[in-house]
């Protein structure tokens, strides 16, 4: 999908809504585990009822290789599931030496069809070009994460600048906003205008919204640039709105009320 | 596998080897492409000539997840075929927020029954933890990698010192010796010396050996402390030491090789 198909898909929708698929089998509503893959059943009645709010679905890569082979069986499927349009992307933080990033990009971006993959810059440059490789396809670096952790080694500061921000420029020179996007964690809405400085072209990819307490009026108001620049990612706040029979249909509302606040913002 | 087993082990075969099977169908031996699953034969032709020469085996799993699901099945395979007593090592360098590093952590760990996965550090603690929360088992960090990209970012210095010694010492304030290892790449021999000054008993896991040009007399030198302290990994110099039907033999003298030198320092 390329960056203009981005735009005009947010636009259209009046939504920058991506919704996580961390789907949990001790999460997922009891009614559901009478069916031989509740996982797999879960996800197409949350993608069914959702589909038209949202512009990306982000199954968390996790959720499915805890169940090894037949896990891969559900992410499949589960990809197969979402409609044409919809922006496709695995929250896989994947990361290796050059030869090996190259199978994680073929994996992912190729063979499972996804649009775009988290990566970990940590091992820098030939972790990261390899997925950029492919045509129409994304890498997305974690820039600023939005866990308690961030706090260990991001913020460190180098040449007075904290090490995300050496991240966020070393990754400009080698992808551009038309391949590569920024993880940039709500829960830092104070520094979303200081990243936009430096960084005023590119997506960022937004997780934190929901249950980790990042406020989507604030991170939107320092966050969006003129191409609205923004996919902002909620999770358990959707997909486990309601743990009864009616989840599809809660989902559905928490998704409009998301989208609500977005439509001020596009 | 605990630490005085590791140590046991390493003592009793004269070998710190850990064996990469980073196994790619477009370099495996033609004549294996008559088999069903041409990987799973030749991960198991390498591990029965190879298993009393080294202490671990670690698979590089993106080589698996680049074919999904069936991936998975020959990476569950594969495992199953080491014998008992050899450290099985998931080359992963996975890395998320706790509730998914916790995920990584039972699919690794538990599901599959590896020993030990490699971990990114650049999310921080609550990426880190939930591996350490499993009995026996071990977090390998990533501190100082292989690469030429890991000049990116782990030599910038914050307050005087590299981040990969903030990553290593911050680190070791989560796990133990007892519970975790750091990768540290053989193609930096020149600071092992600076490392084992400031993390003298964790076991380093140390790649690029081989093919990446790693000197495996200094970093044994350098690394060693006086419990041997490391695991040396070599890859494609023994597991594609020949394109030919002699593969499996010649990956056995590819091993005793190292293990000739292996002797000397332990």
């Amino acid at each position: 999908m390329t960056r203009k198909q981005i735009i005009q898909h947010i636009k259209k929708k009046k939504s920058y809504l991506c919704i996580g698929l961390d789907s949990d089998i001790t999460k997922i509503p009891r009614h559901l585990l009478k069916y031989k893959n509740p996982i797999l059943e879960f996800n197409k009645q949350i993608i069914d009822a959702t589909h038209d709010l949202c512009v990306a679905y982000k199954p968390n890569i996790a959720f499915y290789e805890l169940y090894g082979s037949k896990g891969w069986q559900t992410l499949e499927k589960t990809i197969a599931h979402i409609p044409s349009g919809i922006f496709k992307l695995a929250d896989a933080k994947r990361g290796d030496i050059g030869n090996t990033s190259n199978m994680y990009a073929k994996a992912f971006l190729e063979n499972m069809d996804f649009d775009a993959i988290t990566v970990a810059p940590y091992m820098g440059e030939d972790s990261i070009k390899p997925f950029l490789e492919i045509k129409n396809k994304w890498v997305i670096v974690l820039g600023l994460t939005s866990n308690q952790g961030s706090k260990d080694f991001q913020f460190l500061k180098s040449n007075k600048k904290p090490i995300y921000q050496h991240v966020i420029e070393k990754c400009m020179q080698y992808g551009s906003p038309e391949n590569m996007m920024f993880v940039i964690g709500a829960t830092h809405e104070e520094v979303f205008r200081d990243i936009r400085e430096f960084c005023p072209n590119h997506f960022f990819l937004v997780p934190g919204v929901g249950a980790q307490g990042g406020d989507l009026h604030k991170l939107s108001q320092f966050g969006c640039n003129n191409d609205v620049g923004l996919m902002v990612n909620a999770t358990r706040s959707i997909i486990y709105a309601s743990p009864e029979k009616d989840f599809a249909e809660k989902a559905r509302e928490e998704a409009l009320s998301l989208r609500k606040i977005m439509r001020l913002y596009i």
